[in-house]
């Protein structure tokens, strides 16, 4: 049994008291949040303590904490929490600046306790299964990979303007993908993007609308395709094009209902948002955090994983202001 | 090369000209109707001259008849053409009176010249498709059967006064289609039917919505479901559960677009009725006949086919007058 | 906050378990079984302690009981718990024999507690929207239902031999679904049934395929099919035909991954069976349990409805052993 | 009636013919070929004569004639024929060097004849009807599109060496779909290619697998992803995100049957090539050519939308080239 520290109690950080407490190998002990309201809130709801930050990386009891504060907290508290002999399972994104990021991946890089990032959409069933499938070698070598993540409705200005944009903040997460799945990192990153679902974004220096691609230096092409706005739903697909097929992971919808009238066949929209959406995916993930822990294994996402995602948003932001390909090497060797 | 005469002028004679004309082996050399600007209209749209039946029939060159006339002219033309020893190509149903049809059968049975019955639907592609892996094993052995046949709408009263009934008049092609996918004909017949789409069907003593079950010597089920009325198209759908799976003809749609906005997921509605869902159909039918008469091979609906059909849709009827099952063989018996 | 007391501690008791403890009203205070070791590990795991049924019944802490012990214990527990006056939950069927489950009705009319009988499927979140879709009339009058049900495989013989058969101990789901839909009973009942998946249930005097036709006084049509086995999964679908249009509940499927190679396009199986296929359904049958006894207001599922689907299970018993429809008052007579 | 002159009796000419003698307003005269048995037998299948290009091109009959003859006759047989007042359908591209496309639309631009160049896919029916929803305002204003095209198989390498390559051979269809459905030219564009399906493909200095972005001068995004090889069948798909949802126009299936079993579901593959695909479409663009001589309108695909395209492949090339992106302009700057 893992007791566990929860740093944040916000939206994210409830998803996350949820799992703790759904694995039979885990615990919930103690939650810390700067709002004290909704810290003493999630405590109540589940039944565990409320501490201080500091409290809690001191706490000999805790031998796991999970980071959902805001992001300019998460270098720190990763330094810290493994300085203090803690597992550490991070939030996306390890922080908006690269340099920072590297440091914190430097500074704990003998530490002896394991560090995993929050990609939770690796650890979706659909996408999941697709990444096996494609493994397995159910459509050959693979070729040609497309990502569409459109979210439903994009967040309010004021986090708009705090969340590193769109390449750091929304597309970070399909980096990842595309390194899940390619088992490699990309040669190349192309960005294309602008600004059509709302001035305010592209007032805020921001972009609502993005379109990168990546070459390997195999040859294979990813592409990444991002809204902020899909009146319809959350839309979170992968296609991938192989040598001997196509593999897709479509949507999830609403429900199974068909109904055709005279005006057309109507079925459901695609699940909400990411808490509809991917609620399964975070349960999987603090799953196979806790495995790691116990079985003493490597964590399926390491600190140097969310380092890379973050150096490909810099080199999509940078071949956006600079209009042309940039190598991802040219990124790494900034630091 | 076969030189065809067509007997009819109306709508489907007007499909049937159209195949007849598409098949390389085929040639439509006279049209003959009641109506004689009808046969005049199809005689100069397929290049062919018109003729009055009886010198059709007469017509040394002409080697092959299709009987597209009104139902009850299906039996006497058949006899006609066969004692002329021209081979027969004759739309469903072969007579309303099932002992007219028996009589028709009996009296060509000695005939060298094949017979066929127009039952399209064994023709068309999704159907045989089905009908091709089920045969092929692919889900076992065959355990239930379940036909959708709905009509966009209902026909005229004037032509619901002159049809036979539901029975024998839309539900005989699902009585060839069991025939045709079970490869036997049914043991028992029960039916139930109702008048909810329009009443003036009821008041002319028909029924518009009718769910028949048959069983099978070895046990095997099936059901048949009609209505007059679907208001979002042509809906033609098999379902056969087997001991390994199940097999489902799907219908077809009337494009791919696929729209999904806040008010849910849009697409196509089904082509919306037989003129566009069966046309490939009754081209195979032609061809089909064609190359039985090139290849001195059986016809693949035989007469006694259509005559079987019309057993089950009268032991259908009967079976609604009389509230109870009806063995098949109790109708064949009467006859 | 209502304390709930667990009759049974098998497989679907684990199942009203987690719901009991997932409602934020409820709570589960105590389990009882014959089989003292399915009661301990039950409780374990639900932090509850364990009881004899009559403890439980007499314990005045306990304001629910959930009845989920053999079929056999349904009526004679929740006479006991009516007197008891604790408010109860029990699982389908109310008994096996129809004339004990009108006593056990008759026995507890007066009680002012409420019983509810535990039809699930009514609760499932997609057949629920199909459901509300139809009465606010998005496809206009009803005509007919078609409700496909069947199983992955078929239990042992062993279950078989005691389950009642197929029409009370499968398709009593079915039946109670149409009555659910319907918004009353069938006028009319004509099944027919076959023994096509294993000779040993014909064996045991069973039947494992079945297909019944039910005829409303207003002319709707209902028609329900039953097999014990489906190889691809659970397969659990309802059509509706209306004077507008038509509804569909389709299943839900493994995942969304979809492979298209050589040998064609392949897409998910449907969730295997009724675990997963109806979890969410236990969820939200509990949940409307506790809110009708948190408002004071009547449950959604009451006792007679579940004699009433037992009296469905019995015209279409009755049906085909005398092969003719069977009027459902004639049984009802016959009480 | 237009009386035309086919050039060219290939696979494709074959197409054309069979089109042009479907139309009720256009008659086959004459074809000619470099190849005589070619054009003979084309001429024999669909009863008109054979002729020399020249004879055919001075023939006073002809009002139109369509030139599928090879890539490298196409702006010689343009300029002729209009020369000679005949009206012009050309099969795509114009001619693979820009200039001389270029200098043939200069050379054209007074005539007063029509002419147009053949890309099919603007008249398939479920681009246009996607086209038509789009342009109707069913999902706002367009943001971004992504076109899919793969062929099933690479062509022979013989063909790949005097294709132009996959840019102006394969990808200029996509180009020119991209101009119908935005209704502007795009400002950049930015290819990415790879040689991943035949290292044949590649030593003759193509690509067979390439992603192109480009951008509009509004923001609005395009990508295209191409690849020479999809052993699923021929995949040709359009998806629209707008400000109010998404349009995709899917591919069509070989048959519409769905077998489930413990293996999984089962469905059709697309159609294989883009003679089963694009059938209807050759159909409609030919009667909408016929459609536009008969009413002097203008024709829907103009000599200078077929430039256009070809410019946008030649900056395409020049983007993989140059490793950068390139606006369109500088390519049209280079003529």
């Amino acid at each position: 049994m893992f007791n566990v520290g929860l740093i944040g109690a916000g939206r994210i950080a409830g998803v996350h008291a949820r799992a703790i407490q759904a694995n039979p190998d885990s615990r919930l002990l103690a939650v810390s949040d700067v709002n004290v309201g909704n810290a003493t809130a999630l405590a109540e709801a589940y039944s565990c303590r409320t501490a201080s930050t500091d409290e809690l990386l001191h706490d000999p009891d805790i031998q796991a904490v999970l980071i959902a504060s805001s992001t300019d907290t998460h270098a720190d508290l990763i330094e810290a929490a493994t300085l203090r002999g803690k597992a550490v399972l991070c939030e996306k994104p390890v922080d908006l600046s690269l340099a920072r990021a590297f440091q914190c991946m430097n500074a704990t890089e003998d530490r002896q306790k394991p560090i995993m990032v929050g990609f939770n959409r690796r650890f979706d069933p659909n996408f999941r299964y697709l990444e096996q499938e494609m493994n397995a070698g159910a459509i050959g070598a693979v070729e040609m990979v497309t990502l569409t993540s459109f979210d439903p409705a994009p967040p309010p200005i004021s986090y708009i303007k705090v969340s590193g944009g769109i390449f750091r903040d929304m597309m970070i997460h399909d980096f990842d993908m595309c390194h899940f799945l390619m088992g490699s990192l990309p040669e190349t990153i192309t960005a294309t993007a602008a600004c059509l679902v709302d001035q305010a974004i592209g007032d805020a220096g921001d972009y609502d609308t993005a379109v990168v691609t990546m070459t390997y230096t195999d040859g294979r092409i990813a592409t990444i395709k991002n809204s902020r706005r899909a009146p319809y739903g959350y839309d979170q697909r992968i296609e991938v094009l192989g040598s001997k097929g196509l593999l897709e992971a479509n949507n999830q919808f609403e429900h199974t209902v068909v109904k055709s009238t005279e005006q057309g066949v109507t079925s459901a929209k695609p699940t909400y948002f990411f808490l509809e959406r991917y609620m399964q995916s975070y349960q999987n993930e603090w799953d196979a955090f806790v495995n790691s822990l116990r079985d003493d294994d490597a964590v399926p996402v390491s600190l140097r994983d969310g380092v890379m995602a973050l150096a490909c948003s810099e080199a999509a932001l940078l071949s956006l202001q600079s209009n042309r390909p940039v190598a991802l090497q040219e990124i790494l060797n900034q630091i």
